[in-house]
């Protein structure tokens, strides 16, 4: 703990009461997050209201030599937000205003602890889309979305977060504020530095505003649930409907059909839209504009994908319910995954045809490793990212260095990437170097010195600690400590 | 000229023959581009075939101290890739080939070298589509593309050059190769460093190889030209298309009335598909999927706008050649603006609400500063950019400093971007400060001194020259000088 308390003081004058958290005043929501093991009571907890108040207690915290973490909204899957002993956090809860919104001009300025869920609403009330959605949306925020360069369900059409976004703004380690909030869809004006920031899951600086870009709100939604029987008809059936849809096809998301299985059994509230036994079941979605033709499109490409003997199975969403209950299946899915706990899940990308085999192939070297293991797979295919988890049956804890050596050993042996949309944080930092070459780590290492030279911005997340002075001196977890 | 006579020796060897020009054998096409006035004889042209020479140059020009400017189909607009006197042309015209196409994955890895015009046939030829168009097609590289973030006629639907570019490999000013290829859609795995290189200009690392995303071929393509009477019902007929035709809408550009009339009257093999007269005239693609309802989609939306009151007259392509036609209006814009030569072009973006007033604003202040001013607009208003040439009748050369000083001076008061698409270049570099913040362009050169600490690459060219130490040596320009 670096500061002192006449540090602390000036913090406490920057930020007034609301905006300081001590001791057991840090409820549990500062101290982990979904994957952390065990809770870390933080140093002090800041949570600034505006730009200018985090860009002062940035300025403090750099003075003093102080480590900060900052907290979104405590969704992220990578172990990055929970703080790490003798670690300040600051969170951006208190940030959590749309400012503007242009319709015409299809943005939206938004501070970085909005939730994901009041952009989207606050899109749909001025009749437009913001396109990024996943599970968390209540909870997760723009910040957090932006930093870890989010996913989810409609990449495929409308691209990740960093697509979404046109403007950024961002305090650096020292409290420069670095600030462009223009909301132009083509500014070659130099270094486009807010893709520095996207996907750095706050170690190069802590994104305080956005300009997001927003979409006409689509009028027809449209989604088929299909069962199929055969990968290479999995892969036929996905170039088919992208050459029918064109840029309205919006998911393409397949279900092993063990992953189904435990879908339909295990989780609550789910309707099985088709029976069990086929290989693999697929979710597709058109999103629209023309409601007098995009059934007829939709329904005509399905049709043309069962007579060629693709699909063997198929239903189509009739109305807005049965939209919402398909999607069910699929959110189904990853929480199916999650009852597996303890296992040990992954988030790779990789070349569609190297898919065909990976359930075959892991399933043998796991069983040869471990004897009975459970596999559960599926995703967003069309992106090439699966979501997969390997459960070894009666384990706890489980083998988790070996399944991870025998799961990255094989997605090494493809080229894949040990990390498609969660990010690294410190879960998946020593596998980094599998998905990275050397002139590319020193390159970041480099990125990181410079934007950060203290290293005091989310320390030991996606890069290891540089020496033994980057180590954290441990916290004593007594709230009765004072700092 | 910072090279000797062995390092010479060394460059000859590892590109032999063929792979270096010196004296008169860098023939005029290494010597200006098209925005350049005046020809500079480089120092020396070294044309390397593979990643790996490259690779071997640069080590060799970064041991000898020796600036160098990369060259692809020199066809920038802002005095970018003309040599300087002392710089060394590094063209990566050799390195031309399309190595690999997946179109199930929709990935193509092309080299550098390969112009843009040979990766649209190739994709084509693979019943896919690269979306990049521009008007220098048949000569601008994709190396080129990337490296200036190039925009174009479909930025609309499919983004900018960096929206195209999954996987990149750069060789760094010592020679440090940072290659990832990988085609993932989604790759979290640390900072994401190709974008650190798209839209640098040379000025970071030279781009060699790239892996570029291509997409199902659009089935059906239809053009609209309309006439508009009032800037307002050309916003509302935009919003009105975005919303009608989702993200098949591909294009929505604007000609100025004056400009039409220009381009129509001074610009050969042009058909003019509507009478002049309106005060705006639009062209209006969608790209779609469907052959059996699109064109019913397009017309629909059009004859809702005219029903509305927002367009008073309009053409619908019946066919592929009508669609060259009415794009060989659009293309001719841009040939009426470079016929004013000598005049001055801007490329600049703004927001929609600012361009309704632009016109009669910036005619009153040049009238007002200069008096028989004659002024040109049009562009890509969906993209929020537009292309601008002012000219002081009778003037030659025209007072550049002035104008520029009154079309960016309103610029800056609007808050606009001083380049949506043709960079910055040298041309435009003195302008960068009013669109970039002081600490925005300290992390630049922070990050130049970073990738490059020697200011090797593209001296000068975005950035100004840090001190009297990065000025080159002026080089004779007599051919028979001897290295």
């Amino acid at each position: 703990m670096a500061l002192t308390e006449e540090s602390i003081g000036e913090l406490c004058g920057v930020l007034g009461n609301k905006g300081v958290l001590t001791g057991n005043a840090a409820g549990p929501r500062y101290r982990t997050d979904p994957r952390g093991i065990g809770e870390v009571l933080p140093a002090l907890v800041l949570r600034p209201a505006n730009t200018d108040e985090v860009s002062r207690v940035m300025a403090i915290c750099h003075a003093e030599n102080q480590p900060v973490v900052v907290q979104g909204g405590m969704t992220g899957l990578v172990i990055g937000a929970r703080p790490q002993a003798g670690e300040v956090v600051l969170s951006l809860e208190r940030m959590n205003r749309v400012e503007k919104v242009d319709p015409e001009a299809g943005t939206m300025v938004v501070q970085a602890g909005t939730p994901l869920q009041v952009v989207q609403d606050c899109a749909n009330a001025h009749d437009r889309f913001y396109p990024l959605d996943l599970g968390a949306r209540g909870s997760c925020t723009i910040g957090g979305n932006l930093a870890t360069n989010a996913g989810g369900n409609r990449v495929l059409r409308y691209g990740m977060t960093r697509n979404l976004a046109l403007g950024l703004e961002v305090v650096l380690a020292d409290g420069t504020v670095l600030s462009n909030l223009t909301g132009y869809l083509k500014n070659n004006t130099g270094y486009d530095l807010k893709h520095l920031f996207i996907g750095s899951e706050g170690t190069l600086g802590l994104i305080t505003r956005a300009t997001l870009r927003i979409f006409p709100k689509p009028r027809t939604q449209i989604v088929g649930f299909c069962a199929i029987d055969s990968f290479a008809a999995v892969v036929e059936t996905m170039t088919h409907l992208q050459q029918s849809l064109g840029a309205d096809l919006s998911a393409f998301e397949v279900i092993w059909c063990d992953t189904y299985t435990a879908t339909i059994s295990d989780v609550a509230g789910i309707t099985p839209p088709l029976p069990t036994g086929s290989a693999f079941y697929v979710l597709t979605e058109l999103m629209g504009s023309d409601k007098r033709h995009d059934r007829d499109k939709f329904e005509t490409a399905l049709q043309d994908a069962m007579q060629k003997g693709l699909i063997s199975d198929a239903v189509v969403s009739q109305s807005d319910r049965e939209v919402d209950n398909l999607w069910a299946v699929r959110d189904g899915m990853a929480e199916a995954m999650g009852q597996q706990q303890p296992a040990v899940g992954f988030d790779v990308s990789l070349d569609i045809p190297d898919m065909a085999n990976l359930e075959s192939t892991l399933r043998q070297r796991l069983a040869d490793a471990l004897g009975k293991v459970r596999l559960f797979i599926g995703g967003h295919l069309a992106d090439g990212n699966l979501h997969l988890v390997a459960k070894h049956v009666g384990a706890d804890p489980q083998p988790r260095e070996l399944i991870e050596s025998i799961v990255y050993g094989l997605i090494g042996e493809i080229g894949g990437s040990v990390s498609a949309e969660h990010g690294i944080g410190t879960l998946k930092r020593d596998h980094l170097p599998q998905s990275r070459t050397p002139a590319e780590l020193a390159v970041m290492r480099n990125l990181k010195d410079m934007l950060d030279p203290k290293a005091l911005l989310g320390r030991g997340r996606i890069l290891p600690p540089r020496d033994h002075s980057e180590n954290i001196t441990p916290l004593s977890r007594n709230p009765d400590n004072e700092f």
